[in-house]
C-alpha cells in the first residue's frame, strides 16, 4: 500500500535504517537528512532509492560507518580542511561548515576541502547549508569514471556535478546542481530500471558509438552536456577537486572501487565567499540587485533552476511524503534485515 | 598585399595605433599585447579585428583611454582590487596580478577584483599570466546582453566568459576559455561580414524564433550553450562577477553603452588556487597526477581545450603572422587617421 509520512517520520525511519546497519549516530543523522531532503525535494534520483547503494557501499567495506571526521581549521589560511577518515562526506561537511563561514566572512573568500569521504549525494544540501550564513557558493566533486571526454571514446571523467548558490533574503536560495554529463548517471539508472529507451544524445556504447539502450549506455560511456564546453568544466573539476585537493580522480576512485555500483570515494571541494566583503566600498545592495536579475529573468518566461524542487518541498512539508508500495516493502526490508537485504 | 609580420612588429605596430589614438603608454601597450597574442594565436575574432571597437569605444567616450588604475590590496582579506578608473582591463590586471599571486600563495587561494573596466579581449590571456604563477585560476566576467536565458525569449545575459587554467611544469598550460553562449558574439559578427548562414541552435530572432539568419539573431538574442545548465553559469557570472563585486551585469552595460558596438564596460573577477597549499600533507604530486588525466584525455583521441591555439601561436613564433590585405589596409588606415578612421 502506498503510504504517505511526514518529512520528520521519513527520516527517522530512514535513520534507524542507518543505526540498525551499524553507523554511528553521527553518519546516520546526516546522511538521513540529505537522504530525506531528496526524497522530500521531488529528486527521486537522490532519495530513498540510494539507501540500497549506501547498505551496499558499507557491506563491500568500502566506506566507514563508524568514521569520525576530523577537523583541521588552520587558522592563517583560507583552507579549511576536514578528514572524513573514510565516512560519508555529510558529517565532515557539516563538522567543517562553520568554520568554512567564519573564514569566509572574514577574509571575503575561503575553501573547505572534504577528504577521504565517499560522497553519494546531490551537491544542493550543501549548496543550500553555506548560503543558509549569507555566502554565496561553488560546490563540485569528481565521481567514478562514466563520461568519455568530447571526442574520446571511453569512460574517463565523472559525472561531476557543479554546483553553485546564491542567498536570498527570506526565501529559498538561487541553486542549480548539475552533473556535467548530459544526464545524472541515476537517471540512466531509472531508465533501465523502467525499461525505457534513453533520449538521443546521452550516451555512446563500448564500441564509441552513439546509444539510446541503457544497458549499452552504462556499459559504455554518458557524454558531456554541451560538447567541448561540458568536457572542459568535468575536467576543471577533476582537476580542482580531485588532483588539487590531493584526493581520487573518477578513474582512480573507479580502479579503487572495481564497480560503478557503490558510492564513490574521493573528495569535495566548497568556496565561499562573501558578497559583502567582495561589494564593500561599491554602490549598490548585492542582494537587491540580484533580485533585479532573477526578476528579469522570470519576467520572460524563463525558470530558475530549483524552481520545481522549492515547490515539491513546500508540497511535502505541508502534506507529506508519499512513497509508493515497493518503496515501503523495501524500507521494511532494510528494517528487518539491515546489510543483510543487499549484495 | 598580403604581409608576413613578426608577433614583435605587429604588436608595436597595434601599439602604435593606440598612442596615435591617444592613449597613454600602459594602456596601449597591455592593448597591444592582448590583441597581438589573439592574432597571433589564430583567435581571429579577437585578433587586429578588435582594432576597430576599441577606436569606437574610445571616440564614443566610453572608456578613458589615459587611465591609470589604483590597486587596493588589502593585506588582511583574501580580495585584492583593483579599479581601472574607467580603462581598459589589462592594464589593471597586470598592476593587480603580482599581488594576487603573492596572496593566494600566501593563504591558499585568493581573488582579483578589477572594477570600473573596459574588456573587450579573450580571457586567456588572464588565464595563462596567473598559471605563469604556478596557480590555477578560474576567470569570469559578464558582457552585455544579448543572450536569452534558457525557456527566455530575449537578450539578458552576457556572453559572459568562463575560464580556467591548470599550470603545466615546461609546456603550455591546460587552458579553456569559452562564451556561455553557444557562440562568441565576435563568431556571429565574423559569419555577418562574410554573408554566411549561423549554425541551428545558436540565437533566435526578435520573436523568440530560431534564425540562422546572423542579422536577425543581432537583433534578436543568442542562445546559452548546453541549454539550461549552460543559462545556470553565465547566470552564476552575472552575480559573481557582477553584482557580488558591486560592478554592472550585463543588462546594465546594455543601458549604459546603448550599444553593442562599443567594448563593454564591467568588472571582472579572478580566482587564483594554490594546489601547493591545497595538497600539503597529502599523497601524490598534483602536477604529475594532472598530467596523467591530460594523457588518458589524449590517449583516446580527444584533444585538450587550446591545442589548435598552441599550435598556431607555435607556427606564428616561427614563421610570423600573416594578414589579409584588408586587414594591412585597415591597419594603415587607422595609423593615418586615428580616430578620425571610425564614426
Amino acid at each position: 500500500m502506498e503510504q504517505t509520512l511526514t518529512v520528520d517520520a521519513l527520516r527517522d525511519r530512514v535513520e534507524g535504517i542507518f543505526r540498525h546497519a551499524g553507523m554511528n549516530a553521527i553518519q546516520a543523522a546526516a546522511l538521513s537528512r540529505v537522504i530525506t531532503a531528496g526524497e522530500r525535494d521531488g529528486c527521486k534520483s537522490h532519495g530513498v532509492y540510494r539507501i540500497e547503494g549506501v547498505l551496499r557501499t558499507l557491506k563491500a567495506g568500502k566506506v566507514l560507518g563508524t568514521a569520525e571526521p576530523e577537523l583541521d581549521g588552520g587558522s592563517d589560511s583560507a583552507i579549511v580542511r576536514v578528514n572524513a577518515r573514510g565516512g560519508f562526506s555529510n558529517p565532515a561537511f557539516e563538522l567543517g561548515l562553520p568554520v568554512l563561514a567564519a573564514r569566509a566572512k572574514r577574509l571575503g573568500l575561503a575553501a573547505l576541502v572534504v577528504n577521504d569521504c565517499t560522497h553519494f549525494a546531490a551537491l544542493w544540501p550543501e549548496v543550500e547549508a553555506v548560503t543558509d550564513h549569507g555566502l554565496a557558493t561553488m560546490v563540485m566533486c569528481p565521481s567514478y569514471a562514466t563520461v568519455a571526454p568530447a571526442g574520446g571514446k571511453r569512460p574517463l571523467l565523472g559525472t561531476n556535478p557543479f554546483a553553485f548558490g546564491w542567498p536570498r533574503t527570506g526565501r529559498a536560495p538561487y541553486v542549480f546542481d548539475f552533473a556535467t554529463s548530459v544526464a545524472a548517471r541515476g537517471e540512466i539508472e531509472l531508465h533501465r530500471r523502467a525499461g525505457k529507451p534513453l533520449p538521443k544524445g546521452w550516451a555512446i556504447d563500448a564500441e564509441g558509438q552513439p546509444t539510446t539502450d541503457p544497458e549499452a549506455a552504462l556499459a559504455g560511456a554518458m557524454l558531456p552536456f554541451g560538447g567541448h564546453k561540458g568536457s572542459a568544466i568535468g575536467t576543471m573539476i577533476e582537476l580542482l577537486a580531485g588532483v588539487m585537493i590531493g584526493d581520487l580522480t573518477s578513474p582512480e576512485v573507479l580502479d579503487f572501487l572495481g564497480s560503478t555500483t557503490l558510492a564513490p570515494f574521493h573528495g569535495e571541494l566548497i568556496l565561499a565567499l562573501s558578497p559583502e566583503k567582495f561589494t564593500a566600498g561599491r554602490e549598490g545592495d548585492p542582494f537587491a540587485r540580484a533580485e533585479l536579475l532573477f526578476e528579469a529573468i522570470q519576467g520572460q518566461g524563463a525558470r530558475l533552476p530549483s524552481q520545481r524542487r522549492f515547490a515539491a518541498r513546500a508540497k511535502a512539508e505541508a502534506e507529506g511524503i508519499t512513497l509508493s508500495d515497493s518503496e515501503i516493502a523495501q524500507l521494511e526490508r532494510f528494517e528487518s534485515l539491515g546489510l543483510n537485504a543487499v549484495a
